[in-house]
């Protein structure tokens, strides 16, 4: 997905926040405001927003000096999220539809995106969506690749989702890869976090090797992208993995929550509206 | 009142909304965007918000070449308002405190703020400022400052608001000078605007000599500056001359809806409270 015009205040909105969360000083985040004020007119409506996020969250590492100041946070998201796990599976147990319930348990838990300005709760998430109509519901094409597929490449987005992640995948029944940043950036899911979720119990972790909030392909490494080219079905998590791969021609299917209108505008749906929506399908 | 970090992500989305009021042409709305992000580094924490909105509306006058962008939902905004005015007089009429009633109405019609990103349906807002409570209310002191004046010094904020402001300014049972822009910026209330809405038969207007949004001192005129030094009563309307005028030690009172979450902090009170504040009162 290309940028749009509304994008630009929102990466300096981006950088404030990662800003303050980094550090109170206000002389350093207003010179990251500066830094990244200055850049807007490097970045073309051509590029895809997580590449612009990949340079913002580097120079918030360079100029705070800190290099995940998201990291307390994540960690609390992923524990909240251990803590609702049983429950989550006793859902998915009751359900008349397992498949579909955990997709829905998978897309709650994009809630938890720190890259957007929106407050929630997790579990009215989870109530909520559960019941929640699909703007894009391409359902019936998922379950066909899922059942021709030999394995499942997963890209996780944030820390704390990736548990729900994980009670999706327990559900695939087919050998499945989850495919995390390279280093931290925002909120999203890396390595570390994805061992803390528990993923490691289901599936094999590994570096897509994007350091930026979605999975870039050019920064992406060998072996991410040699599941990515062989893979009969590709799970795509979240608003920054969408804005990075909306435009490749390989099977993958979206899984999200429109969080932003420009997002929204882009897949024609509204804000709020949940999506499964597979490429070509 | 000094520029908070949050303003400079609110800087570049209000050139965003600006360079689209003024055209439809994305690459010179991205040339906007390119040098209000690059301006951020030469705007210190202590300039007050108004003379940045001033140099980015210079901009989007340079970039797109339209000097007045808001005009023609200026033009609405006061046809609107003149439309109720009939009613907002019987309002008073019914009222048992006139002078409270007639500085609530004006204060409802400080929703008109296209500054702002906020959506508002006028004869709600109405309803609802007739009985809202007051977050700050210096009602005694102003009543005082209003008894003991020659004249008062009326400092318009919006085209539209401006029909409000008539109402009040029909209450104050002292001459009455209105200052308006010097120019067209957003849809602050101008000389042609506030004749436009009946200002005329009810107060004198002078153009305060600003091309900001919000009365400067440092860019006003003499004219105006006179009757600010000698005025023992002088009204103030809306949140972008509060931002220029909350420092000065005049007998200012501030009437005004908070809008947005900075200014809301700088007054101690919550966004969408109402407020009479006087200096010193």
């Amino acid at each position: 997905m290309k940028t749009f015009l509304d994008c630009y205040p929102c990466f300096l909105d981006q950088a404030l926040r990662a800003g303050r969360m980094a550090t109170d000083d206000e002389n350093k985040i207003k010179e990251l405001l500066d830094e990244v004020g200055c850049m807007i007119r490097d970045i073309p409506l051509e590029h895809t927003p997580p590449e612009t996020g990949e340079i913002i969250y580097r120079k918030v590492r360079k100029i705070t000096g800190v290099e995940d100041p998201y990291r307390s946070v994540k960690q609390s998201s992923i524990e909240e999220a251990l803590d609702l796990y049983p429950e989550l599976k006793k859902i998915v147990d009751k359900s008349d539809d397992r498949l579909l319930t955990a997709i829905r348990l998978a897309i709650a838990g994009n809630v938890i995106d720190l890259g957007v300005r929106r407050r929630f709760v997790l579990t009215d998430e989870i109530g909520k969506i559960l019941d929640q109509d699909f703007a894009i519901f391409h359902y019936d094409a998922f379950r066909e690749h899922l059942e021709n597929t030999a394995s499942v490449l997963y890209i996780g987005d944030n820390a704390g989702e990736s548990v729900f992640d994980r009670i999706l995948i327990e559900e695939l029944g087919k050998p499945v890869t989850y495919a995390v940043r390279d280093i931290p950036v925002i909120n999203d899911v890396t390595m570390e976090d994805a061992i803390a979720s528990g993923i490691g119990e289901a599936a094999e972790i590994i570096s897509s090797g994007s350091p930026a909030p979605g999975a870039i392909l050019r920064f992406c490494n060998e072996q991410f992208l040699e599941k990515f080219e062989h893979s009969d079905l590709i799970i795509s998590k979240g608003q920054g993995n969408y804005e990075a791969l909306s435009e490749v021609h390989r099977p993958v299917f979206f899984l999200l929550k429109a969080k932003c209108k420009v997002i929204a505008a882009d897949l024609e749906v509204q804000v709020d509206d949940i999506v499964l929506k597979g490429i070509d399908a």
